[in-house]
């Protein structure tokens, strides 16, 4: 009991047309640490306040997206039991070996509705460099950049997405404290598997399989307007923020890194708990629930996806 | 999956030993609002964040002190399940009443070795004046006080604080992100059944049945300073802070209610979960865990509790 | 020495199209102290850390816009001076007597190149409602609104500003801590008679006399946030932030009263001396330069003012 | 007219007892820049937001303190002026010949009657290193350690401080935003020769030429934090803080370099005029005035001088 099963977002991997320019960004501006680079050109990146060996992986690739979210698990057993659920409810489950990404045990993937890759995995070394056990300081050495404190969440852009829901609670135990509600169904709906606000989110979109953003959390609205200040400094592109979301209440700046993947960094949000009630916004205050002090959406957030 | 089990701290019955005063002091200058006085002259009092109608109860008594703490699980087969393995752990179960609290289910009550009593329900209204869930805005009337979101957890003094750890890990199934580990054994206890850095913790004492605070959730550091203005605005008695817990690495002040029960406003803390690797503190360092800036337990932090 | 001459902007007369809304926008959502409406109709307002009676002047009438904005000396003798000194450069010096203002003393207005009206005066009443002096807390009671603490300077509209610059620096005694040039000159100027980063500013425009903004200090980016928060809640007109400005470095977010009068609030900046350069800006960086996350600027910014 | 006279606390000369060890704390811990290392051994240091040469020297002496404490003025004829005024007052001048310093113009010194010696000069070399001016960034290089933005003023010990006020507001036109006056006389003064709520103060002590703090302006109660978070992870030590201080209303913490000088950290603080009533703390409220949220002095702050 307690939090059983799924525990959070484990592994992002990103495609990136410049190894390089997405180095240099994701960790000289992000702030994230490197962690390896490995003989398939695959780089591995790790937020300083995280404890498992990385986060977020990059390969290098003719078109920028997302490859896969994976969820870890709390134990292999967990991850077994999905796979039969998976499979119960028509999904075919492929099997990645342990070995695949160092440090990192078996995975399991399948592709959900919205033309998304999820992988479930049970098993990461902790890294060699995570935060200190022993009588800690409150950070080992002062973060970097934009100070990102851990991966945090994706916002994917697919068709199907009242299947995605459904299977994401059903088989995979998420509960959706958010929604938008258009008058033709749902149109995106926020996910969590824990108490975070959360974990993955879903929008409505014909093209399947598309990132709209990858997300890292910050301390607080200070280090949000910090993050803005590099921006400019070093000239990275932005597409909106400093700003709120009305939906989840996150402190937030969407901008890109140098292959057009969307980024997100924000603080804040809510706790979130399956016995509270869904939020629910409607076709005339979406805009306002996406970026709340500008109360519309801007052009970029329903077409500029990767 | 996902929580399962028990979510939060729902509930604290707080003794205090006039009620006006305690109302002045909880309403007025923490900011939680006013649910109901009943019969029985016990009040109902609810942070403005939270969906329940009510988290904090105050109770009149010649003693001040906790009378008892309460958590919130997801349905009723899971008190029942609980109510199995704390009878077999060896502790005796006692039964409250739906209706014994306006607006609440049946509660399963029990007293730990620390000799605190816990309780266990599934089941309370939710408040008419819960946060919007149709198109919200980020609060309905601004945040009033020191601006408190969620009663959030307790620090409890008591002994047997070993035994105390093995039933909440074992039968109720919380982790222990922190731990101080003294020559002789344990000393102190930070545990949670969610992804909250801590959802109760324990303190070595040899008086049994001891409230070290009880603690209340701000947005943020900004929050806290707020709050110490206002803490000397109107007089209250502080305890210690602002500064920072290097344990949690919350930001926090101690201060104490009419009755001399202390209370915490905090801001910030880690996610943490279970496949985290616990935190200890040894006893060079049990001071700069506690109050980080300060490095050394003040006098009151080992002796003044009710 | 020291500081002497013109001490600040002490008193902004704006119009406004109805005068209850206004005093709803000021007073309820900004947060301004209400002193008092006269015979005239005229509605006198005070931040709550304002010395002084008044400092922002409502007049109700047909078309929004500033009818003039005041700067208080440190003695009638400086007023004196000034007069002379203006008329030496070419002005028309007029008399406002004593008592046109409730509390207030005599003042002289002028019309500068750029179409605007300033006055100079140096005697107005403290506030019955000022700071504590003895043994004073941070604040009487707890700032309300968008916690607006002073009126602190405004941005205006017109043709001439070299002149303008001229004047308010060799007759006024002004400094300029920042300029944008353009292949034709002087685009704009911020100028100061302290060291805040600006007591006014211009900007060249065809149309003379204008309002672009009436600003408001507050305490730092955390207000800001909270101020970006109200103008959703409560449906405020928001023209562009919380962003920061390259110039005078300060957070702000940009909006209008009901009539349609620009308000910014904003907090930080640096501190200026006259023996610091001039920052310059260019026609490329102007965009940065005003805007310094979005780096470029708005359709409003240039045409939308009162 | 405007500011003139006097601009600003411009360089303080402080002794300690190793160099290597107090480079270390005020460059790497408090994040103020190297500028260089003269023959003599003294080594010349500058606050990231400073524009001139440096503002900070340390001098390598058998006893920590403040050799001197020095004004810039706004030119040489001012510094004339003074000279002349200050003998009248009946004090010695003497003269300290240009290049004494590096880049620095010729300086006059005096001692005033609390046995400090104060300086006044009016050239010194804008630094190689200064804010950009052309289309700046906010920052050149991202602030380091506590990311002290300017070294702002001083408090200092000895006996006569009414004197002191005398010849600061007569002869060095300084003005008072507040005091604390106890039943036999004037306890403690703060003053300001700009709008700065403080430039130096002055509190009595029978011992002359003490100096209690030397302090730098940080941004906002966010960095007071994370400064504090410095001071613990590299074993500063620590007199009080983070608080608030009533007088002035900064908030605060208040350590010690290597060799034992109080350093302050600061932020926020009221803008004051010279129209502005001075605020009065009587010894009943010394405590709060002092240390707002404490609201009683700590043994240190009368006792522990350099």
């Amino acid at each position: 009991m307690s939090q059983e099963g799924l525990l959070r977002p484990g592994i992002a991997q990103l495609r990136v047309l410049d190894m390089d320019e997405a180095v240099k960004h994701y960790v000289e501006y992000l702030g994230l640490e490197f962690v390896s680079k490995e003989d398939d050109g695959r780089v591995y990146l790790r937020a300083y306040d995280e404890f498992h060996r990385h986060s977020v992986v990059l390969r290098e690739a003719d078109q920028a997206g997302l490859d896969f979210f994976a969820f870890k698990a709390d134990g292999q057993e967990a991850v077994d039991g999905f796979r039969k659920r998976i499979e119960d409810f028509g999904y075919t489950v492929d099997d990645v070996p342990a070995g695949e990404m160092p440090g990192t045990g078996a995975r399991i993937g399948f592709t959900v509705a919205s033309g998304h890759r999820i992988e479930l995995y049970a098993d990461m070394d902790l890294s060699e460099d995570a935060p200190e056990t022993n009588s800690p300081m409150i950070w080992k050495t002062m973060p970097r950049g934009m100070r990102a404190q851990r991966m945090d969440h994706c916002l994917l852009y697919g068709p199907n997405i009242e299947e995605v829901e459904k299977f994401f609670t059903e088989v995979l135990d998420f509960h959706v404290p958010e929604r938008v509600d258009m008058p033709d169904g749902a149109f995106a709906i926020w996910m969590t598997v824990s108490n975070k606000a959360h974990d993955i989110a879903f929008v409505k979109h014909d093209e399947p399989g598309k990132l709209h953003h990858l997300a890292f959390f910050l301390q607080d609205w200070n280090d949000i307007g910090h993050a803005a200040d590099i921006m400019t400094h070093y000239d990275i592109s932005r597409d909106l923020g400093p700003t709120r979301h009305g939906i989840t209440r996150g402190q937030t700046i969407y901008f890109f890194d140098p292959s057009g993947n969307r980024n997100e960094v924000f603080s804040g949000g809510y706790t979130a708990y399956k016995d509270h009630p869904t939020r629910v916004w409607d076709h005339n205050s979406v805009g306002r629930g996406i970026f709340y002090y500008e109360r519309q959406l801007n052009d970029a957030f329903l077409s500029v996806v990767t």
